[in-house]
């Protein structure tokens, strides 16, 4: 059984298992106050081209997420998502756990618009009762989503307008950021996130590294005390040397955009077999994920040989189903895959 | 001027006065541990016709309304209600303040159904990720609602299915419970809303007091320690018997049925004067809160004597306002009133 | 029986029930915006000389304090306060509920002083992992102490110097602030504690009214949004002008002045009877609350017509029992409670 | 260098990094739904000989700590905890962030008594006004504590008895079980622990792994949705094969418990060369911490060589500094230790 249910389901790319093994017999300084974390961060840094961001390690993407919430919202303030979005749909309530309410916007193939922020932010800008209302404060954006989709250039200028006119922070999800940026159709760069965004973070966990998500933030008011929200919310790895060591691998002669940058390829040949068959997608993206539309005989062919993720049925007689290739897809896997695809 | 801009714009009935007067010069017992907490209890519980549900007597709907979903709900669980629902709306996310999620539905002149309420559940229910989403597990309804809608009791009836079915509690907002109860098409009975629900309150605030709600909890699971839950929610009232008194001298000949019907029965007037003018409504109901349409040159000329609540502008040429009648209202205001319609 | 067990166990100073007949025939604002807030907020900022502070008014003490607390502080941060403060001991975890570590100090008679505070905060100060603690950011004071004595301004001034030194923000419960002020060794005023503190606030439900207490708000930090605070924690009452009009009452021609000093010099007699007699006291202390040792037999006999608090044993064969006056003890009943322990 | 100012300075044992390399290649299912997790779950309950207990891995300490006391309690109830403890003094509040009161008990030498324990739980249950006060529900126990001392079998069988008669769970942060387990003077074992607390963990990041910690949950009231709680305080890591697999491996053969042992006989030799020099001890301990007094000239002679953890002052002219071994000590380096103590 080969696995395409999703892609987090390999340890870490070689080079980051080498690294650990090379290092394993040295002692380092803990939570994060150590030379990789310091190094990991100066590389990222190089490729955003400033030096005027924080960058933290922390564990996981849930973590991230609702600690960079807790760190820039005042209990009466809320976070603006897609209803799609993996804080809204996928993290147990972890924000409104933390206390924030999540207004969440009927998103399009994963996405939300400037247009539609701008909305929301006017409902709350325009109340005579403002002290009845939670004040919207920051805009939650993933990227690619959790549909695969990313936004462009564009889009991102336009809500970052919206996100000026209103006083709101922007935040980006990027636990899957390397297949956004490997994608054929984007017109964004890492740097391009740092000057959009107030904080954004850089996957690891399914990017390459064990475990793993690099928080960059660019928003002074945010960096204050940072560290003691990773601590109080048991983001704050004991030996945080791993989490650097990992990205600085990880960013070492672009591997991180390398590697991903294949798997988006891996998608589009997959996509590219299931349109020679004829098979319909849910959406169309440019990215490692691929949502297609199966019949119940289809999926049991496939499903003998490989592992995809079920979604939701589809009327009349389909079913949504995940496919996604990675950083450790190979090239025989995807071979296997797509010969299936064409017998079916 | 004349306000109708709310139904909390006047202190009390004469009679709860009075009532604070004869007893002024008494000492009590603090925290509600006093004859009259005792008494209103005993007097609500007559009404109801049973002797197995606790009362705890809070000073105010907000308070209300998070107190008992603290109490009712672990981190892990949600709350299902209608997007208009007034924790969903003019809470200041209150309840997400205190760790829970909210599945805000979208209501239908305020209402949400019984089928909906299902398949919000059903999520859950056939969720293979559980862990990843958070679990409904109370439903709360307004009666009436927001929109001066109230439920049949089929309707009410249904969703209890429901709520037995996917093993929800059922909280019922009464905020506004008299001139629910006192709508000339109104079904059931306050005793038929402790059968119903596992907890609900009855509004003093709106109905005739000068603050004050009554949380009613039948189901045993959710008596557990509540008073500790008013303590640390800051809602118990050092004298307590202010609350108590005040719910007994409503609850005293039937005094809380009569002023709210009799609210009612001014708003069915209002609505007429309103119809006959031809002029429309945002929706129909037979409670205090009327929603009209009037163009501005109506507001303008109404407001020249009379306060009511702007909602929000109504295309092409009309704009949403509020009329509420209350228990406070004086037989020459709405005669004022009405003829003012009438001269539009 | 007469009732020295707290100092609210009486309705309302009756200046406030003529206030509340008065004025039930008109309609006001909801929710604080009304023309008695407004006067009751210039009327306090008139004894305090100056305009500079905003005046909020809450239902309760405990209330007040988590709201002032969670609007004061980021989750990080920390409160220091006597291990005998209300927040520490009387309010069902309400602060940590709130998210926030106290740091509870060993009192002495109540009191915690100036080397204390710096004690504990210069552990932070000089910590060398600030991440993997909480940063004490709030003092919270009670005047008078939940055992009745009270600060002197040279204390209080002394802890000031530690709260600039630090940056720590000075709040002070004045539940029955009253009391503090009347007493006869009390050296400060009501507008010391606003140059004093960061914000305070009066109350009133143990000084005449019959519920409510006053948020005064020196430091500007702490104004921002905190409407949105009170809504959110259930502290905003509908009818807030019952609120405004009690404190415009109160502090009309001296009348909260008048009635606790009052009641602290009918605490004075009762502390000589007992004196008198040769009964010891826990502490002694200037203001309305009095704790002293009696035998079981003198509490049996006291008993027998007298209402007072039981503390906690003191060895060998005494117990510590609190008697309060307040502003509703009248002449008679003070009389009749010397003339027994006279005759004890 | 050599590093002994803690036990979290290397990466991990090599028969952990040889098991990451030879699973590398294998895909397997998230979230802690695979096959290691299982292996790693039953192997322990091999060694617990119970199969009654659920188990999961967690990443972090701090983390288990909250999520337990989360999942544990609700929200007016409350932690007894040593003062000394990493709940109470280590953890950036965490515990309160989370919304409960710790009841901090003054320690000796790290510990508290079953008596302390009782004396606080009867605080709770003999108070007369229990809704003012939080519920001591949860006691927190670390084995071995902060100093590094041990409860012997009949010191935690008191406290087991104490908590069985005010209905208490007991928990034990095992974050250093090992170290524990492995003193001479332990006279419990690894099934002791399961059969004496409701809930405890075995600490993996200090004591062999690259991180990670596995909650062993007996009390069946304590494993209803753990899942829920570990995934919304974001503990539940994606790759969670990553866990099992590390305890699986020690916990094959006996790793775990052979080098933790193996560092406690170093710290014990270390300690010897300590008293052999007449240096004075903050206390003693039995397992792989030892806080010795030092001088300021004995700090600067072995600081040139050795990497300590100052900790603070002792009166008149010493220093309280730490020492760990752990299981990551090399001969050669406590060889060259011992030599510069006797040099001294």
């Amino acid at each position: 059984m080969i696995r395409w249910n999703n892609d987090y389901n390999h340890g870490a790319h070689p080079a980051i298992l080498a690294a650990l093994e090379q290092t394993n017999e040295t002692g380092y300084g803990g939570y994060g106050l150590d030379e990789w974390c310091r190094k990991a961060s100066e590389k990222i840094q190089s490729y955003l081209g400033r030096t005027d961001v924080d960058i933290h390690f922390l564990t996981g993407g849930t973590q991230a997420n609702f600690t960079v919430i807790s760190a820039a919202l005042r209990p009466f303030q809320s976070v603006i998502s897609a209803d799609t979005g993996h804080i809204n749909s996928h993290e147990t309530g972890a924000v409104e756990h933390c206390g924030h309410k999540i207004h969440a916007l009927k998103a399009t193939d994963g996405k939300i618009s400037a247009e539609q922020i701008r909305k929301e932010a006017l409902l709350f800008a325009q109340s005579g009762t403002k002290e009845h209302i939670t004040q919207p404060k920051l805009v939650y954006l993933s990227f690619p989503t959790e549909y695969g989709t990313i936004y462009s250039r564009q889009e991102l200028t336009d809500i970052r307008s919206v996100c000026d006119e209103y006083n709101l922070y922007l935040m980006v999800d990027g636990a899957r950021l390397g297949y956004g940026l490997g994608a054929s159709t984007c017109d964004i760069t890492l740097d391009d996130l740092a000057s959009l965004t107030d904080v954004f973070y850089i996957g690891g966990t399914k990017c390459g590294a064990l475990f793993g998500e690099a928080v960059v933030i660019r928003n002074d008011d945010l960096k204050d005390n940072f560290r003691s929200y990773i601590k109080q919310n048991g983001g704050m790895l004991a030996k945080g040397w791993l989490l650097g060591l990992q990205f600085y691998t990880l960013f070492h002669n672009d591997l991180y955009f390398r590697i991903t940058r294949k798997a988006d390829e891996d998608a589009m040949k997959l996509k590219a077999a299931f349109h020679a068959k004829g098979i319909p997608f849910y959406l169309e993206n440019p990215t490692n994920q691929q949502f297609v539309l199966l019949t119940e005989e289809q999926m049991a062919s496939l499903g003998q040989n490989h592992v995809f993720e079920y979604q939701f049925p589809v009327k009349p007689d389909r079913h949504c189903v995940r496919f996604c290739t990675s950083w450790s897809t190979k090239p025989e896997e995807l071979d296997a895959l797509i010969r299936h695809i064409e017998a079916l």
